[in-house]
């Protein structure tokens, strides 16, 4: 594929700018952990410390922190006080983290952002309360947006927002779940999952930052649209780069999304497209262990033959138009709508 | 043992009193949940469906609600509304449901409550997720008490008192999974484990209940005691009922505590006060898998010879009698007054 041969678009500056300020508050929440053993458990899961709780010395396996940089931007897009999003921002980074933790598990994944994840080395039990730990923790951060002069029914709206979002992410989990026994699902319906699985929280997101910023509900409403395309956006890419990705800079291994048969967009893509031997070569492919390269080319093949690449492209291109259009009527200060620009180029077209 | 063959005292009328309306509560916060499998892995974990879906016909499978009666009572004592505390009340029982599916997986546990337990049938991922709903659920129904009148900032401490309470009982889950390797861990070290993993939710209970109905910190302070009081005193009561319960009353598998080596209160205390051979055989019993009745029987009968029955018998009646004095001091109607008496009699001496 051409696409993936072009170097990455830069990380956008906004990364850069909430960076330590979004960690600190990270560190301070999980400090306030008691427990000897589990807050080394999420450290190690965040990418801080390795395996035996030592200062990891490289960033690769630290995430890029979308979540709480998106909570933190459209705050300061509107011009709010960015030290009550801070802490939004942070309860958005472990309620993701926390879904990490529990969906390795579920889908018995041995690697994530180039190392080994939480389970794999501690086991399911650890791993499973560590996840839980992360989830609460989050959900307190959340509320002490009080303490830096939220009010307080801003604070309820964050927190109702922030678990009403990853009730929505567990359903969309629960929906991956059923979709890996079927063969039969459409585009449709798996954008409808994983608008709730990745989507819902990436909204909120932007939500919450709105929310901290300004009480004006059409602003609110329009940049919690605007977080739902880019979601939509986002997730469509990653899809992308898991199967055409260089698995060196994704962190995750090679060519995985199809040999652990993963229905991502473009295989459901493939199966509501390919027809004749193709459409039967994939479905007798996927009812068995992939176990060789072979396959795996196979299915490569067919779903290129039926341009799945370049679907996944459009609808990825046309969610970041549709986020675009979302906030358009609304009067934002020239470096915002410069760092939107840069947002929305490297989220279409990152190679990581 | 001869008290095991007294008979139970009846459940307290407090149960019945409340029970329809936080059933009716409960069934609500979960028929809001829109996937189609998920909701009936909670109703099957609360015994309200089997397998299939179908209505139970039995009541047998569901628990006493202990959580969210605790919750109701204390609001009901000191006259508060109590439909503002049933939502709180439905909270306490759907997070504590949520910490029971989770921690049947951590404990590979395939029996609860006279049924199969989720993970067992369902597998390890759908539990996983059905626990992280429930938990969802319980926490979106928390913040639901502001549509009953409670005001804002009762409902952010309703909230925050929840979260902090059920990130204690998973740092005593985190404990609990430590102290599975250790032979040398005192009764003292034990209490504090449970007092988080159980006590913490149970003291809520009442915290959340009086929090609704009075705005006086000595009052809610003191109610907050007796919670943690009368935790302590279920949680002993229930360690001696796994050990010299009868398991058709219990619903737990026979002999099931020591069978799988669980370090209960008894066991605990063995460890500490037997001495010479016996505690080599404790020891050497708890070091290997226990695959037959004769090494329960040994273990049950070193535990007698040290007396663990009737020190757990001591510590839960010492527990009740703190619950009675923490609240001394506050004038409480006759009615109260009397069913408190009925609870704590109930708590000690119960058969299951």
């Amino acid at each position: 594929m051409q696409s993936s041969k072009k170097p990455s678009p830069p990380l956008p500056h906004m990364f850069e700018r909430y960076r330590s300020e979004i960690a600190k508050t990270l560190r301070t929440s999980i400090s306030d952990l008691q427990l000897k053993e589990i807050p080394n458990l999420l450290k190690y899961h965040l990418g801080w410390v390795d395996q035996e709780g030592n200062m990891s010395q490289t960033a690769s396996s630290q995430g890029k922190a979308l979540r709480p940089t998106l909570c933190m931007f459209a705050c300061d897009a509107l011009n709010g006080d960015i030290s009550g999003a801070v802490l939004g921002a942070a309860a958005l980074e472990l309620i993701h983290n926390f879904s990490l933790i529990h969906d390795d598990i579920q889908d018995q994944d041995i690697e994530r952002r180039h190392q080994s994840t939480v389970w794999s080395i501690w086991g399911v039990p650890k791993a499973l309360v560590a996840g839980d730990a992360m989830q609460a923790v989050g959900d307190l951060t959340a509320l002490m947006t009080i303490e830096s002069g939220v009010p307080v029914n801003v604070v309820l709206k964050v927190s109702e927002i922030l678990t009403e979002s990853y009730l929505e992410m567990i359903e969309g989990q629960c929906l991956d779940l059923q979709f890996e026994t079927r063969t039969d699902i459409s585009a449709e319906d798996y954008l409808g999952m994983v608008g709730r699985k990745t989507g819902a929280l990436l909204r909120s997101s932007v939500h919450i930052g709105a929310l901290i910023a300004t009480d004006n509900t059409d602003i609110t409403d329009a940049f919690s649209e605007f977080g739902s395309h880019i979601g939509r956006a986002f997730q469509i890419r990653d899809d992308y780069l898991g199967i055409w990705g260089d698995a060196s800079e994704t962190g995750k291994s090679n060519d995985n999304d199809i040999r652990r048969r993963k229905k991502s967009f473009p295989v459901v893509y493939g199966f509501e497209h390919a027809s004749g031997s193709a459409k039967e070569e994939l479905i007798s492919i996927y009812n068995k262990e992939i176990d060789n390269d072979d396959d795996v080319a196979k299915v490569m093949t067919i779903l290129e033959d039926v341009g799945a690449p370049q679907y996944s492209g459009h609808i990825t291109e046309k969610s970041a138009e549709l986020a675009l259009s979302s906030i358009s009527a609304i009067d934002l200060p020239h470096w915002v709508d410069q760092e939107i620009g840069d947002l929305i180029n490297f989220l279409v077209n990152r190679q990581y």
